[in-house]
């Protein structure tokens, strides 16, 4: 016979925190905290196998069901000495539910059930307090009434605030036995009115309507969007406890509470929380008194701190906290009720912390030693190091909002609103806090991005152009945001009927994607010593190296700083933008002749050996991965027609022709287009001069400083191996002219991006003239899942919410798909060559989960945008630790 | 010690027909000729590892090869009787390149080598014939001058001009053998000049620098080149055929010939061919003299057949033709030459012919039971079909090239040059011949193309709109003609300061993708008896099913008419541009209120669902896979503002207000944007009005025929099993809806296209939720190589031409990248589901080349253009031949 059923408290405990899938959190807990001696009120738990049962034989319960409850419920009966339905002495329950992990949107609690009016008397005489009894019926009528059988909240509130308004009261307190009585009635017509049905009197009935109810709740809309949001399977199911009621409004010597073993807030190891003597759980939440602290350190003189009023159980609940914080090593949200100055805990788990709580935590833990250093390494979420690293929103400013995008880049940043980046540039440069907004961002864009508090696009997803750059500078980012209408003309923005103007100031959040109106507080970030030692310990244990994306000194120098181990990709193109070099960039690529497309190619030589020599003395030394000319030329091209008449005065040409050539260089889609690799074969004197300025530089600085530079030379978009071995022949062709000319010689790699499907699929070929591979990922998704990453904005966000796909694939890699060409790139790969060198370089290389991912392939490094690089080193270390205790376990 | 040297004739035969790798076709062939007794000049072939080995080892020869080639040659002069300069009576030889094909651009022969002053005089006493030694002396050092000295070939013909002039002669037989001997002196002359050496006099040394000129030859430039464009390894190698001369020029009882077994052109069992008396084989190709006709039935009176002059030789020649026949069991192409009345032969290898002629030499040599049945299906080309099924030019008509595009659409028209699809219409309704000239074409354009002959486009490739629309209604089309500048405005296209207006003519070559000036005359398909029967043997053979990718009544009886079994692939939404349904079109993608939108939709329903009954009816119950709207909305808006006008009139909203919605609705890389599936999710109710309209038309079809109507509803662009799903369940629902209303059921199938990498890659997954796949490679192969078919004319062509790609990857299917993910899409797909029906209805579907992988890939049908029917059924026979072959021979 299947065991549908498990006790807990009243000394027999069967079930324990390590059947959380059976018993749901708080059940699973609640018998451990029994087990573990703390007090708790008895009770069972139907298991959540009893919900997936219920839904696969069409909403009908196991035979034995009943049988087990019965039986439990008499356990529980004998344990306190009442009996549920007594009339003189009834025994009350409460009904929780209790999933695997915490769910919104389901029912969560009925109190005191197994009232009725006749047991009310009983609760009266057994209590010698009326008053209590009649406040326990009509909270239960209230709560049964409203998540049992569904009528509106409010209708109990209004008839309750008439009522208080009739007797000439505020406070709930002041309403005397006499007048619950009276409510009770009314709350009963209430439920009669709205139902049709009478309020049911049986306690049995009550027990299993409360029952059926939080099972019925597991599948109500609210709760699948939420599952489905957060990819919890509807197989799970959910459990139900029913458990002997104690009660903190039975008097002055009555409390219930809520707290934290720490500070959730900070990570500070003091006892926090807050209770609410003669109350009920709900009242606490409720906001109807003010609940008041827990520690007398903690109060000020007009409050009533717990360790005062009720020292006794206050001193048990520290013997408790500590216990708890011991047993399950980690800080704890407890529950508790004090009935009659004696403690009763109903609920423990693990709390939720800020980022700054769970870095202090797990280090202080560590110290404390609580647990072990690799474990303090997992406590700490890598995306939370976020708050840390940026400004955030003053949670206590007041907030307007405008609309809300995507969080592309964190952080917060306010502004006055400006559309175009020569405008930021100009307004920068006075010392004004700008803006940049566009419906979407390209490569003449940066300066601006450069030198704005943040950006604002109403177009293009987590990996379009203002996402990527934003991120690369730690520029705060809000991106995609499509109910914002733009007018550049109009120099307006618009969402319904609010229209903000050039100038207006609006305030971004990075972090959640949200654009207020007008200027919001804003915090700084604050690095405390936990950091440093948590990151030193998380280098300890990690094995993939973590690099930077990285193109100006400023972006080396901040990649450095945050201990990145090289430069994984220096995006060339985004050197070209210089004002000092478009126009020869321009030049390159509108000149027809070849000799005067030689001529602007030479002028941008020196400064391309510039741009490297600067970063190579940055990094001393560390690797440095340079990616050739990428994009399509026709990004370079001259949008204006004044800088088309330029470009044409230049040339000695008409602006007629060049017209003509910058039509011809458009394509239908760019991202599929004549861009890559493709480039530097059809124009290979473009990868010459990059190669030239490459080895130059590093000759240069070599010399200059002593350290040895390898540089790697990376060649985008290869599919076909002929494509890197005609490349590379002509870039090694000359690196050796350079070593001729200047009489010396230094190491360097040659090797490609794989970010196209083929390339993956035929690296074992690609592989053969490859030193190293470096998985492009953002490219590889958009070719693999056939997603613009410019355009999925019109539909990508709709398949994230309803579950199409389980995350944007651009932010967390796509695993069975664009993961499974990664694993078979380098599967592939070292099979020709076992020590090929791997790196991953996309957006991804950021990602925790992604990262986890590349742990399992067994890339070498992973590559992000600078901020990311705390992340990626502390998500790096989490990878090395579970694939060790994967590979323990196997 | 390795054999370099392989002797044959004389008795000695060391090679054989199957050793063409190591001799070459020309010696493997030799060797077999004279191993069946047939009269061939003992000779020698040095093989083609010999040519590795001197590339292998810096141009230099085997230590062996002297001493090996000497005593061949020695076995030589003794078979003959004659020795190699000997003054008195000489042995001269032949020196003849030839590698495992035949391959333009190499040295090709050198005659009478061994003649110098001594030995000339030797052959005219050994001959008693003077005149023929010094004309073979002068013969001699004008080809070994050219060929392997490098003397500019003119330098000789101008000094034979200047002579005969001097001689008032016309013709070569007219010089005496005194006058022979001054121009042999002036050629040495020439000789020294042009080279600053003089002739080698010496036999050996002649010898060996033609040796060396033919392996020299093999690294040639344009050798290179050509082994790049067909895909010839470097590493084959040739070889090199020395062989004792016989002299066709020695009297009037000596002749030299080129024929074929039976007529290359039309395929005639008759012998074709032309011969010369008293001439050398270079005389006949030359075109000095009049070549006369083999038979004397094929002979006008002014002629002198073979069959008359020479009756001996043409009996033995006879007699030869049909021994080579039953041996070789095909055509072949023949080299001859008599001396003395005694025929010798030089050459033999399968002969070229054309379609015709292929298709009806296999049917004849089947029945005249020379080969099987089998053998007969291989030796057609399928590609060479096109010629018998569409239009071609006039061999003899005159051209004058305007410019080349690719051949994306077979056949030849000609026409006046129309740039507008309406203009199309209009003059082609008047009974004008017009061909649209546009820059690119888009689905609006594909009324005009219809009633064009032919369409010529400036940008795009094998598998852009224009390409594939006009393959897919017969039309001829060359497309990507980049090298012409259309000037819409200007009503102008331009070639260099070539200009053709409006109105001009011109005429299009589908099958080479040369644009001609005017009309060049062309001659109509005739399709014979032999063609049903290839077809009927094709049939019997094959286990792949050819379908037809068909959207109209029209293209469906193209498709039945050419044989085939159902349609697999019916895009939807070309139906969405007929004038009649366009408006509702607009109207459902520009209204942005559902309301308005459902009423747009439910207008197209009636049009729809007539169109699948056409198809349904004329299709009888043969499977049609009806694919739902898949490319973006955008393509289907209003471009000019007389369009918008009218659409903004229909909705009752401004212009302004549609223009904005047009902005919105554009896309960075359309091709990876909001398409296929992703359409379908976010505005569901389109699919709902196809799938309705499709089991509306199905259930009309089947009551009203009597035939069982299966109607595959294909969804396509999935890359995630999710999508799938969603699109299954509202389609399945809408099904259930019709079949309510109706009262009955019908069976159907829900499947989907595999064009993603990433649907390849889960296709385990996906095969849970689709009864059959449908492999678009075109979409397949956009995205695994990340090349856009429409922009990729940019460097597609140079990657080709230098091979970096072998094939155009949108001609003929990239069996290493998209190959690999159509072979893991079947394996997965079959994993999941054995029976999954497995299809192909991108371009490469009637690729022959493609056939055969799909062949070996085990998918069930391709689908094709209508027009390609019958090249994919024998293409699908042949797959299945050698199939089977492999199989018996693993």
């Amino acid at each position: 016979m299947t065991k549908w059923v498990y006790s807990f408290g009243g000394g027999l405990n069967e079930g324990g925190a390590g059947m959380r899938n059976l018993l749901g959190g708080k059940g699973a807990n609640l018998a451990e905290m029994a087990s573990i001696g703390l007090p708790v009120p008895p009770g069972f738990t139907i298991t959540t196998e009893v919900c997936s049962a219920y839904y696969d034989n069409g909403n009908a319960y196991p035979t034995e069901l009943a049988e087990q409850v019965a039986s439990a419920l008499h356990r529980v009966e004998k344990s306190v000495g009442l009996v549920f339905g007594d009339a003189s002495a009834p025994l009350l329950v409460s009904v929780r539910s209790g999933a695997r992990v915490s769910m919104p949107g389901m029912m969560d609690t009925v109190l005191n059930l197994g009232l009725n009016d006749e047991t009310v008397e009983g609760l009266a005489a057994s209590s010698k307090d009326e008053r209590f009894a009649w406040d326990s019926y009509r909270r239960f009528i209230q709560m049964y009434g409203s998540v049992v059988m569904g009528v509106p909240h409010h209708r109990f509130e209004d008839l309750l605030e008439q009522a208080k308004h009739g007797l000439g009261v505020t406070d709930d307190t002041a309403i005397k036995a006499s007048d619950w009585r009276e409510i009770v009635k009314d709350y009963k017509d209430v439920v009669q009115k709205e139902t049709g049905k009478p309020f049911p009197n049986e306690p049995q009935e009550q027990l299993w309507g409360a029952i059926s109810a939080v099972f019925g709740s597991w599948m109500n809309p609210r709760a699948n969007t939420y599952r489905k949001l957060h990819d919890i399977p509807a197989n799970w199911g959910t459990a139900v406890n029913v458990q002997a009621m104690v009660f903190g409004n039975m008097g002055e010597d009555c409390a219930t509470g809520v707290c934290f073993t720490r500070d959730p807030s900070t990570g500070e190891n003091i006892f926090y929380g807050e209770y609410l003597v003669n109350a009920q759980g709900e009242d606490v939440v409720a906001g109807i008194r003010t609940p008041q602290p827990m520690s007398a350190g903690r109060a000020t003189s007009d409050q009533s701190p717990m360790e005062k009023v009720l020292p006794e159980a206050y001193k048990e609940l520290m013997r408790v906290r500590d216990i708890l914080e011991r047993h399950y090593r980690d800080m704890q949200d407890i529950e508790f009720t004090v009935q009659s100055n004696v403690l009763y805990m109903l609920q423990t788990r693990s709390g939720k912390r800020t980022a700054a709580a769970a870095l202090k935590i797990a280090i202080d833990m560590a110290q404390e030693g609580l647990i072990t250093q690799e474990e303090a390494i997992q406590r700490v979420p890598p995306g939370s190091l976020d708050q840390l690293l940026h400004p955030t929103l003053d949670p206590k400013a007041e907030r307007n909002l405008f609309s809300r995008g995507l969080p592309a880049s964190p952080g917060a940043a306010a502004g006055a609103i400006v559309f175009t980046a020569e405008e930021v540039e100009d307004r920068a440069a006075k010392g004004e806090d700008v803006i940049l907004v566009r419906i979407e961002t390209s490569p003449e864009d940066v300066h601006g991005m450069h030198a704005a508090r943040g950006v604002l696009t109403t177009r293009g997803g987590m990996t379009s152009h203002a996402a990527v750059v934003a991120r690369g500078m730690g520029r705060v980012c809000v991106a995609g945001a499509g109910g914002i209408t733009v007018d550049y003309k109009a120099q307006t923005m618009t969402v319904g009927n609010v229209t903000l103007k050039g100038g207006d100031w609006i305030t971004l959040d990075g972090g959640t994607g949200a654009v207020y109106v007008g200027k919001v507080a804003t915090i700084p970030p604050t690095l405390s010593g936990d950091f440093s030692t948590l990151m030193g310990w998380a280098d300890e244990v990690r094995r993939l190296r973590v690099r930077a994306n990285a193109e100006t000194p400023e972006d080396a120098e901040t990649a450095r700083r945050f201990g990145a181990e090289g430069i994984g990709l220096s995006r060339t193109e985004h050197m070209f933008f210089g004002p000092d070099r478009i126009g020869f960039v321009r030049q390159m690529i509108m000149s027809d002749d070849p000799a005067t497309r030689k001529k602007a190619i030479d002028a941008l030589l020196p400064f391309q050996r510039d741009d490297f020599s600067q970063i190579f003395r940055i990094m001393s030394g560390l690797p440095v991965t340079i990616r050739l000319l990428d994009p399509p030329l026709h990004e370079f091209l001259p949008h204006g027609e004044t800088e088309l008449e330029e470009v044409a005065t230049a040339l000695g040409q008409s602006v007629e022709s060049l017209r003509a050539r910058r039509s011809a260089l458009s394509e239908a889609n760019p991202m599929l287009g004549h861009r890559g690799c493709r480039l530097g074969i059809t124009y290979p004197e473009i990868y010459t001069m990059q190669v030239r300025a490459i080895i130059e530089a590093a000759i240069a600085v070599s010399k200059e400083t002593g350290h040895a530079i390898v540089p790697e030379i990376m060649i985008p978009l290869v599919g076909v191996k002929t494509e890197l071995e005609v490349t590379r022949k002509a870039a090694e062709a000359e690196v050796a002219a350079v070593f001729k000319e200047q009489g010396t010689t230094l190491e360097y790699l040659i090797g490609t991006m794989i970010e196209l499907p083929r390339a993956a699929i035929t690296a074992d070929q690609i592989a053969e003239v490859a030193d190293f591979f470096s998985f492009g990922t953002n490219d590889l998704t958009q070719t693999t899942l056939g997603l613009s990453r410019d355009d999925a904005g019109s539909f990508l966000p709709y398949y994230v919410d309803h579950g199409l796909l389980p995350k944007d694939p651009f932010v967390s890699i796509d695993r069975e798909g664009v993961g499974a060409l990664v694993r078979m790139g380098a599967e592939n790969g070292r099979k020709t060559k076992p020590a090929l060198k791997l790196g991953v370089c996309g957006e991804h290389g950021g990602d925790p989960d992604s990262i986890a991912f590349f742990e399992s392939v067994g890339l070498d490094y992973v590559s992000c945008s600078p901020f990311r690089v705390p992340v990626a080193r502390l998500a790096a270390a989490q990878a090395a630790l579970a694939m060790k205790k994967e590979k323990a376990s196997s």
